[in-house]
């Protein structure tokens, strides 16, 4: 039995590292590297500042290649359940080959594992095979939306009242009547853009946590064009961007 | 100016504290603590030893009495808001009294502060009304949501869609139907009973992060009377109870 632990580990501020994620570092012999290629040099830089302090020395990385994913393809959601097929393949090859019997491997995670991250899938997937005999456990983080919350100082909800965690996809064909708190993820093409007619503020971060921490705040309508143009400067300085953003419905 | 410190501490396992939070356990000379009431002494224990180990020795701690809240009232909304009106005029004067100009002074708040929690705005509330000069900021912490999601080893989403986070009040009155991943907080009368006709799993988690900690998970026909069960009986057991759920839509 070989043991696979999915340690969540903030947002990109060490500081938001909990005490259980820091034991997680010093228990594992292996890590598992997605690389996910070169725009997002910076991250690997500062997962490699946490092995580094966190790290028992004799730890070994294994960076895998991340399968490229057919963007293009009709069927999103097809195309990422081949997507993760073919990840856990290469994953599954990996743990076998470079985990011993009784070793302890390890997967970190951005944020928290349980937001649009598919390791947990992924290794649920392996498991489920059963060819390699693994156990996991997730160490839970501080997600990207906490902080985006805690840097504006505000709560994600109203009292008593819902909100949706949704993505830029989504949203881009319609916000939804039945909900006045908005959190989206994942939003390249900034859908948010699409609703400045409305009655809504906007709550905006990017590089959360980060030392390139951006965050933009105000009715929708005066500040959209601000984030579009901050968000493609951004991006084009640095060669990758990660953003998130609440889109609140003003009282009427 | 005082410095206002409101840190999230995970959702009761000490282990889930992030190293920020332990940081600004150490900067803080004043502990605000609301004292809830008798039914929730081990959750003050917690607290006391996350002090012990690390405030600095000279940290002094300030109770102040919550404010009775009116749960017969029929506007919740607008008992919430004198509640927290009361709150802020009682913890403005415990400020201006107990912490000197130039100190810092820190709320502790299970889980992250941004989520369902009503700090960050009674402590907006005072710097707003500009009698006490506060400066605030706000650690985000590991939520309960987390915690289920990662005790159970699920995410929260599934592949490009949306959840929603809500109340146990909200959904009692009927299932949103355009969201099939339902977060449920705040409820203390079951309300996913009403739902065992559906095609819905449901993971839940009491106690969560805490040795108490108890999980079920399952269809929810099948599991809802266990939880009934297991939710009561632990209640009694411990005099009170803090709880929370995911209900999924099968895909059909």
């Amino acid at each position: 039995m070989r043991t696979i632990l999915i340690i969540g580990i903030g947002a990109g501020d060490p500081g938001q590292l909990t005490l259980a994620a820091a034991d997680a570092l010093r228990q594992a012999d292996v890590f598992f590297l997605l690389d996910k290629g070169a725009e997002k040099h910076d991250l690997i830089a500062l997962r490699q500042d946490l092995l580094a302090q966190f790290a028992r020395a004799d730890h070994r990385l294994v960076e895998v290649r991340d399968p490229e994913r057919d963007r293009t393809a009709d069927g999103y959601v097809t195309a990422v359940d081949d997507w993760r097929r073919e990840r856990a393949d290469l994953l599954e090859s990996a743990i076998a080959e470079q985990l011993a019997d009784g070793g302890c491997g390890a997967f970190l995670v951005w944020g928290d594992p349980a937001l649009y991250d598919s390791t947990i899938a992924v290794v649920e997937e392996i498991r489920s095979r059963g060819t390699v005999a693994v156990e996991h456990r997730v160490i839970p983080g501080v997600s990207s939306i906490a902080t985006l919350a805690a840097r504006h100082r505000i709560g994600l909800n109203r009292v008593g009242r819902p909100f949706l965690v949704t993505t830029g996809r989504r949203i881009a064909t319609g916000l939804p009547h039945d909900v006045d708190d908005i959190v989206v993820m994942l939003d390249a093409h900034c859908a948010f853009t699409r609703y400045t007619d409305q009655e809504l503020d906007i709550f905006w971060g990017a590089y959360l946590g980060t030392p390139d921490e951006i965050l933009v705040s105000g009715p929708l309508a005066e500040v959209a064009p601000r984030i579009v143009h901050e968000r493609q400067a951004a991006r084009e300085r640095k060669g990758w961007i990660m953003d998130t953003y609440l889109l609140r419905r003003r009282a009427g």
